[in-house]
């Protein structure tokens, strides 16, 4: 039992101005968290009893997968990192850590750096300690605290520059095992977000910088999410929309004939695709090539889509390349002979082409039979295209963003899209950093295999940010029974009042007793401040003790989701309060 | 229960070359922790263990104490320190946090900072969110990692770069409060040390960089120690040796009479104590004045001793100087006219005496009536000096080294000296950190005052390692029962043995309902390695299932503290096990 004056919640009416989503705004009004700067928060005591919850629950369902706790240094040797795969994509989001005495000093490459994950540490740990079959699988985990820089931090805990992150990584002797593996954390994720009480949705995604054959995100379904979830409710299917596919192209698509030989024409002042859509060349964005120039590990190369559709960056990671960004104007003239507005890929028309790596193609161009594309000579477009005849094609691929209404990959009906936050994520890494770094066992015959790993994540302040935003209503939050920072308050009307005093303690204690975490609410405030605090801060059960009830013989009950209040004779208040406490904690614990 | 063949304990027969102490040894060969690199250890599933019950225990006994959980960020924005009372003392020892990508930028003040203890992030926090009396006192604490720049990170985890600590932080309204928050953490660390079992010895210590007012060590005696400990059993004194004092020289002492006008002597090739006390000039060091020059914040100052004195220079801090050094021969030559080996302090001889901000002597120097000291003209003594009419002293105090053997400051009694390793640390700070931050509240009167703040640390990982250090015999850890990572062993001698096997899972079930952690060593090895393994890892009880033993109807039961094993028949053995883990988890209890 804690008391409200002894405790430490500094409630605030306001939001801070910098707060845009409900969750950021009531996380800092109910005392939860505090802004130290951009991305850095402190888990005020109340912000960090909700974390301990959090923490415990998910330690206990990854014990239950079969995963192991250990401790891994926030530092780390960059040479590790060196040695890896990821450096290139990483540094710009990695801290180094350097004497802070020595910002005088010539600048050199870091020595240390603060680990954002921790694949760079765990592998050659393993690859020291792990040699036989006989000791796979393995499964680490911990949940400590991960460093990333984010340039831009924003909605709270949302995006942070330190989070509290679980982090597992799993090693298996081969891939069967490995997605065994999978599997097992699957199911613990979902026990996990199921026993806290947040409604998520595994989702599969783009495996990017991590490397590795396939990866789910568990997505919690919210309007403030950064990620767009593309989903069919008749098949099940779900994925984030970068790695969302659609049956917008058949896969049995014929390609369409030529209707015409190519003819140039001059297209003064048109730079875009919907310039060239407009009166007077009136040709439909449908019918239009987009071609775009990218720079992929240092090397040029061209990707193709229908002028209707968006380049899906993400899907380029398919192509195998480690770092992509868009080819600059500069970089474009010199390859391709004309400027942006004017590019095509007809064989001949290229300046270069010996300088591009490839010319890769969305599926959905087969679409298009008789199209028009730039010329690449500045303010010429050409037309009477065709794919088949006129493109070079090196590779066609899933290249385009898939947007709801299209045909779902599994069950041909609509696709929906709603917007999510990511709150966990599990990829298959297969042996891209078991081979960088050595982690090899020996099978029963002697032979020598490299591991197959597996990674693992849960944003642990991003969940409580989570549960904020999917369940809050105008007066405050409303916590899950499991995750509350104290399940019952007791709101003492008059705290000069001994006999209401007295009696709110032993209701206190009789919830206490029947396992709740208590808050008695002691302060020398009104009580109209003392309930919007409660309903603020989202404790679930409130008992109302003093004034006219109790002098009437009665306390009040009332559950923060429920409108209505309840009044319960002092004399079976104790019992009353034992069995709501009982009620609410097995239904909480059936979700185990 | 866990099966050791599906747990991980990478037990080693050797221990690391790089490992000098016992402890640092069997962290390493019991599977505790592996090195990453210099200072900094990933903590291994089975230290992990002993660190979460640690921190458990910890977590417990502060809350007892009244103090309030919360969590801080790791990054500090640097100007915090820079605003704070030690930026210049303490960025030497700290990291500073910059873009990994950013190694060919030209270096720059820091932005960020990795925290070594959190003053500069709790004051500012505290100013913003308490004004009045009415929410004072308050203490706050957190288990979390700290950060430190070592230079030479040595004994395992005894000095390393990262390391779990928990820190607090009282804010009372005047120094009485403080003085209680002391005691009640005081009394809060001693029930934590008593409950994990380590014996720690509160000493007054050396308040340092820290500041305030005064403050204990809580000191775990062990010959491998890095601080000395000065005691008295008569009268209770302990002191770290940095602070504490004798009264080797009487408080009542009167100034010693001169015997003689001084006299200049050359001393060609002196330029020690030693030396002087050696023929042809035989001057005791007894009889002989040490002088010291140093820097305190950029300005010189002189330190006199008795020639037999060493000066102990953490007591300079009593001079109000943040930084102290000793100063360099080309500083001090142009200063007093003479090269180190020729110095002294005699009224007329100090080349440039306006250039010094103090001449600060050594009480014991009041013993010298008749004594040698440096003429500062190289190569040349004076000799009958007398301490009143020749040193123009700014002021006497306490400098030098106390050793064993001297009498006890409160009984006279001859001081005993013995090696620790520090554990913990409590300070009063007073409002060094309070006004300089601007963390003030108002009292019934509306009169504004600065809080006054203590502040706490208990180093966890270090207090794990102190257990072994203090607990071990040749064969291994001998853990305590509260923080065993296991506290039960089962060891199955043949697990191809079904019945035994059964057996062994019937008596680990036993065990674990009576409340005891239980380890199955599973692993298809032999019965000696088994054992070995044990007791290397020094689970307290060992339980022995199989071989003959079980054939004729008997287990093994052997504590890891007694040298002999007990047979226990095998109808018994449920009862007997819960009775064992019952007593042992009583007594463990009973430190509470």
């Amino acid at each position: 039992m804690k008391l409200w004056s002894q405790f430490f919640i500094p409630t605030l009416k306001e939001s801070p101005a910098d707060a845009e989503i409900a969750s950021h705004k009531l996380l800092i009004r109910a005392g939860l968290v505090r802004k130290l700067s951009a991305g850095l928060y402190t888990y005020m005591p109340l912000g960090q009893r909700v974390m301990r919850k959090l923490t415990e629950i998910c330690r206990e369902e990854m014990d239950r997968a079969g995963a192991i706790e250990l401790w891994m240094p926030h530092l780390h040797p960059a040479e590790f990192w060196e040695n890896g795969p990821r450096w290139a994509a990483s540094r710009e989001i990695m801290f180094r850590a350097d004497s802070a005495g020595a910002a005088a000093r010539p600048s050199r490459e870091p020595e240390l750096v603060l680990g954002p994950t921790h694949e760079e540490v765990i592998t050659p740990l393993v690859k020291n300690e792990i040699s036989s079959y006989r000791d796979l699988p393995k499964n680490f985990y911990q949940i400590a605290t991960k460093f990333r820089n984010e340039i831009r931090p924003r909605y709270g805990l949302m995006r942070t520059r330190e989070f509290v992150m679980m982090d597992a990584y799993s090693f298996d002797a081969d891939e069967a095992g490995a997605a065994r593996s999978y599997e097992a954390m699957k199911r613990g994720y979902e026990a996990f977000f199921r026993r806290i009480g947040l409604l998520s949705i595994a989702v599969e995604a783009d495996t990017g910088v991590m490397g590795g054959s396939f990866s789910h995100e568990f997505m919690a379904p919210a309007e403030v999410g950064d990620d767009d979830i593309i989903y069919c409710e008749a098949s099940g299917y779900a994925a984030n929309r970068e790695k969302a596919t659609s049956a917008l192209v058949p896969a049995d698509l014929s390609d369409a004939p030529p209707s015409g030989e190519i003819e140039k024409f001059a297209t003064p002042g048109v730079a875009t695709i919907a310039a060239l859509a407009a009166a007077p060349y009136s040709v439909p964005a449908e019918a239009q090539f987009k071609t775009l120039v990218y720079i992929g590990d240092g090397q040029p190369f061209v990707v193709i889509l229908r002028g209707c559709d968006e380049l899906e960056e993400a899907k380029l990671g398919a192509l195998g390349f480690t770092l992509v960004r868009p080819a600059t104007p500069e970089e474009i003239e010199p390859i391709m002979g004309a400027k942006p507005g004017s590019l095509g890929a007809v064989r001949g028309t290229i300046k270069n082409p010996a300088a591009l790596t490839g010319i890769f193609a969305d599926h959905a161009i087969r679409l298009i039979g008789n199209g028009t594309t730039g010329a690449n000579e500045d303010a010429h477009h050409l037309r009477h295209v065709n794919v088949a005849r006129d493109l070079a094609i090196t590779r066609f691929g899933d290249f385009r963003r898939v947007h709801a209404g299209e045909p779902c990959p599994l069950s041909g009906q609509p696709l929906q899209s709603r917007r999510g936050i990511e709150v966990g994520h599990i990829f298959v890494l297969g042996t891209k950093y078991s081979e960088r770094f050595g982690a090899v066992y020996t099978d029963a015959e002697k032979q020598s295999h490299p591991m197959v790993m597996g990674c693992y994540g849960i944003g642990i302040g991003r969940s409580m940010q989570a549960l904020i935003e999917q369940d809050h209503d105008a007066d405050g939050i409303r916590w899950p029974w499991a995750v509350a920072p104290f399940q019952v308050i007791v709101t003492l009307l008059d705290p000069k009042d001994e006999a209401a005093t007295a009696m709110a303690k032993t209701l206190a204690a009789a919830a206490e007793r029947a396992g709740a975490d208590v808050l008695v609410d002691d302060r020398d405030e009104r009580p109209g401040v003392k309930f919007k605090d409660a309903d603020l801060i989202g404790i679930p059960l409130r008992l109302t003790v003093g004034g006219r009830g109790l002098k009437e013989g009665v306390i009040e009950l009332k559950w923060r989701h429920e409108a209505a209040a309840r009044k319960v004779p002092v004399a079976e208040a104790q019992s009353v309060i034992a069995g709501e406490v009982q009620r609410a904690s097995e239904e909480a614990t059936s979700a185990e």
